[in-house]
């Protein structure tokens, strides 16, 4: 059966399951991406595990988020993170190096490859013909251990890309493109994958823009072949012998179809506050702005910034607008300075920050109460910015910056002045000396984690005894989220490397008593409603109270990853058999299970007693053999652990 | 007689007083500088004037302490003192220009002008043969209105120059030595003078560092003579015609002497945590650094950058070092990008940073814990980097960068490469198309005041009654700092454009009542032991308390910048003639003065009467009959709008 690029991909690393939709399917992980928000908390799970070494083909650690340090927590955490890329033999890009994504495809991704990444952009990396998935720091860190990574079998959406961008339109559209036909849901559940004669003029770097912000149409991924552009790309970058083609077989389908006529588009814009807000920018031109952003992730490319030095080379940003230029790469940046492109932007008024992710995710370059934002970030969700009820629209850099320009919302066809055409340049300044490599194994096992005062490591994790009798320390309603049980914002985020402290946030919302209630008694357990655990799939919200002793959640029904998560660190998630018991409990109430071990086994029905009141009730789970095995024996970092020990089988086929 | 630099620029702007050291002298202001952390609260005291035009032959606005914009308040604030300064016909230098002092010397600054600055590093325009002063907002904003700035004749300090700067060794060392010989009060009471045959070696962006951090010594300011070199640093940044020749005349004296060989200076360095622990860095070379960090007003010439640049072309970073870059203005950033400086020092591995006062003030770049962080900036008390127990030195340009290289405090002679002595440019980018000029005042006066929510106008303040009946509200002990009375730090310091919100943090460390207390009451009292309101000079201490109804403090004694912040908002200071009624006085009681204003005027005495205990007791004022004036009308900005309706005469002259 001749295979599109995505369905090649999955069947090149596809350890188990069947390429059926809706199946779960086991993948081989060859790369890894972490960043420093994210990536702490992946590498006291590697300690955790003692894990002696990733066994990935690459796995790279980027601190590109949090680089405002106002105090000692954001550096210790680098330095942290150093010294375990050291310790685990992973790549170490210093901060300024730049975000993640670009800087992966610049120097790390490789055609044909599966990378793993614990940031929800990751998809960026199909620009080279990869199969780029973002996942929890946990499923990363397994992966990293060598793990097989679990998903469902995928759609391919084949995307029919036809004609040629016409000036004043760029890469940013034709994502804004797919986000006003199909909306922010549109991809869940599929793999996006361009085709056809209109990809001969996308470089790698557009293929990027398209395949990161995928991430907003809720695809699983996107993936791009790899062509002789990507082969340009790389040969620019000083390792073309890392390219190989990758396309589709001639013949090759796909679950679902569309096609774009790249030379229809127009200028989009995503008006506040979503991404799928789109419209077409003359619609909205006139509106008085107070900022303009260049760069993110969502628009690195060496063109991007170049065209917007040419648009404002011998102008002058209006002058009340925050014309935020920022870089994605420090190759990048020394290329637009040696190009003599920096000196535009700074003449004409930016301000020139620091390559990394910075205000695309509310670090710093928050905009003024009631003022419009033209970004080119991926993402304007509300608040994200930093500034509550922000309004935050995003565009295309051509957009962004004849705003600058014009102090108002403008579409760039309107400005009058010939069309800037840039290529990437085939002579790049390629800096990887920047980059820290991994240490040989040998002086790896001879580093010590540097930790500062606000990083613990990860609490050992106990296995599920056999006979349970706590209390019941909580009772909430329906529809609890994460956000309830585990708080984020200025007050806890800071403490994303600390569980010892964090744990004292859990449930503080609901009950601000419940984290020391919790620690004086010995184990408890929480009593949940319907659809117990939505929203973010935070891991926090899980370890937070397992740390204070949390055994089982007993609800009416869960939130699926969060579900998943309370298995992952080994606590049971049960639901009511008859809901009407849900009313008998008391908070306060002695719960006992007792023969754990064999019911878990034998059946997905157990018997839980109330000592208190001195009756009985049935409970169930919805748990594979494998994820049973995990909750006994304490959460994957135990499983893992106790087999990396042993033998190489994946923990999917352990005994 | 003949008259030495700071005597010339004394004589040359004196309205009152005599030039006998310790006497109170009134002079002209002829420009004035305000940075946005202190600018808000000169603009609303502007507005509270009902000033309609600053009466300055220059006023400039500049962005560079809150460049952070983690939510709405910064960029509000920025809208707002564009607003403002369109208001009142101020230039307004926008985010991302660079650091007031340097901006200032490049574009505005002239020989033989007085300069007043809300910022304590003002002095560095003396470079320039400016008699430049740094002073609280509020007196800043009187020098706008055209007032006098009062103070104490200084003694001047001649310190002769003599020999040339060996190499590795720059204008930096020479304030270290400065600080080595004479520590951070070395310099009270004094303008601190630099002449001799050693000053034709320095550039004038190398006598800015030399002035700028003369604040350090706790002098008054610093002068340099306007010579040739000023004329060569004037007509590189295209303003020559601003030149004029000021050197002392032949035969004049100081109060004091002292001197210099600048062949026989070496490397210096501040040690943790004070300007004033200066060795020499060869003594404590080979300690592990985490950081090194170049720019700050302190040391913000092109050549800092290109030498630093230099040093590390073809080289690279420790890995373990932050190299922090923040360049200090955004034409010597254009400059270096154009001559190729930014590529080296980005290939090497520095985080390059906007251009602005950045982690020199704590905003960002804190160090990471126990870790030894090398700057070029002015200061490194204890916990200014944002980091508790942070362990900052202050270092040259060269110790700095030749650390980033070797990982460890290193003398740059040991480094055995050539030293890249550097010249400042002939040519560097003018850039002042991105300051906005003030407004035709026609046009001026349509412009309304841009306040977002956290902005609010000062809330108007009442004449003295002639009777007070009021409870008192708290009695406190002895040294009650100003940090008790108005606390500062993030929680607090964001509020600080709005005082009915910051007056809610009033005595919160001492009584969290008290705010609460004093709405319901309506006026109240405070007692004090000895030294009330000693510490920081920051006027909302009086300002919060103002706003809450405080009518009078009675202390046992007061420290003078607060008691002179009282006055000048309006409220008394009164001390016990018998220091022994302070104990009779209970919480609560109700005290009645009478006949105030008959007593004010006629003597230095008054009665008060404790109502509660039916007891009468004595209390003194130590207010000249301008501080009365000044008093009765409710504070200085009520004194100055009365008579800016009136006349053209100083206040100190007023009837």
């Amino acid at each position: 059966m001749p295979l599109n690029v995505a369905q090649k991909l999955i069947q090149s690393h596809l350890v188990s399951g069947e390429m059926k939709p809706g199946d779960e399917i086991g993948l081989r992980i060859d790369q890894t991406l972490t960043q420093d928000a994210t990536g702490t908390m992946v590498m006291l799970e590697l300690e955790a595990m003692d894990l002696d070494r990733v066994k990935t083909e690459v796995s790279v650690q980027y601190v590109d988020h949090n680089l405002i340090q106002a105090d000692f927590k954001n550096p210790d955490d680098h330095l942290f993170l150093r010294s375990a890329c050291q310790r685990f033999g992973v790549w170490f890009s210093r901060p300024g190096n730049g975000v993640s994504h670009p800087c992966h495809q610049e120097n790390f991704g490789k055609p044909g490859k599966t990378l793993l990444g614990s940031d929800s952009h990751t998809p960026a990396g199909g620009a080279l013909g990869m199969l780029a998935i973002g996942a929890g720091g946990l499923e990363v860190a397994l992966a990293m251990a060598g793990e097989p990574f679990y998903t469902r079998m995928p759609q391919i959406w084949g995307v029919k890309l036809t004609g040629e961008l016409p000036e004043w339109v760029s890469a940013k559209d034709v994502i804004l493109e797919m986000l006003r036909r199909h909306g922010v849901a549109g991809g869940v559940g599929r793999v996006v994958e361009y085709y056809g004669p209109g990809l001969a003029t996308l470089s790698a770097m557009d293929r990027h823009v398209i395949a990161n912000m995928g991430a907003e149409l809720g695809a699983t991924t996107t993936v791009f072949p790899s062509d002789q552009e990507v082969r340009r790309f790389l040969r620019a970058w000083k390792r073309e012998e890392d390219w190989a083609e990758l396309v589709a077989d001639s013949g090759a389908d796909y679950d679902v179809h569309d096609e774009i006529d790249l030379s229809s588009l127009e200028p989009l814009i995503a008006m506040p506050s979503s991404p799928g807000n789109v419209r077409p920018v003359r619609e909205v031109a006139g509106e008085p702005i107070y900022q303009a952003y260049v760069g993110s992730s969502a628009n690195p490319g060496f063109r991007d910034f170049a065209v917007s030095a040419m648009m404002v080379r011998g102008r002058r940003v209006h002058d009340r607008v925050s014309y935020d230029v920022n870089p994605t790469s420090r190759a990048q940046l020394e290329t637009l300075a040696r190009d003599g492109y920096v000196v535009d932007l700074l003449h004409a008024g930016a301000r020139l920050h620091q390559a990394g992710c910075n205000g695309c995710i509310g670090m710093g370059q928050a905009p003024a109460t009631h003022e419009l934002s033209l970004r080119t970030v991926p993402r304007n969700f509300p608040g994200r910015s930093g500034t509550k009820e922000d309004k935050v629209c995003l565009v295309s850099p051509e957009t962004a910056t004849a705003s600058a320009l014009t102090g108002v919302i403008t579409d760039p066809r309107t400005l009058g002045i010939p069309y800037p055409r840039v290529e990437d340049p085939d002579d790049p300044i390629v800096n990887r000396e920047t980059f820290l490599a991994p240490l040989a194994p040998e002086a790896a096992r001879e580093v010590a984690l540097h930790k500062g005062p606000n990083i613990a490591s990860l609490p050992p994790f106990e296995p599920l005894p056999d006979t349970i009798e706590v209390p019941v320390l909580l009772k909430v309603a329906d529809n609890v989220s994460t956000d309830e049980i585990m708080p984020a914002g200025t007050r806890v985020l800071p403490f994303r490397s600390n569980i010892p402290k964090i744990a004292e946030f859990s449930f503080d919302v609901i009950d601000p008593t419940y984290a020391t209630r919790a620690k004086q008694a010995s184990g408890h357990i929480v009593i949940g409603g319907n659809n117990y655990g939505q929203g973010s799939s935070r891991e926090h919200a899980a370890l937070g109270p397992k740390f204070l002793g949390l055994r089982a959640v007993i609800a009416k029904s869960f939130a699926r990853i969060h579900s998943q998560n309370l298995i992952n660190f080994g606590m049971l998630p049960l639901t009511f058999v008859d809901p009407a018991d849900y009313d008998a409990i008391q908070k306060g109430d002695v719960l006992r299970l007792t023969d754990l071990h064999k019911a878990l086994a034998e059946g997905n029905e157990l018997t839980v007693e109330n000592v208190t009141q001195k009756r009985s009730f049935r409970v169930r789970h919805a748990m594979s053999p494998r994820q049973v095995e995990v909750v006994l024996r304490g959460g994957l970092i135990n499983a893992l652990k106790e087999r990396l020990g042993q033998s190489e089988r994946p923990l999917s086929q352990a005994s």
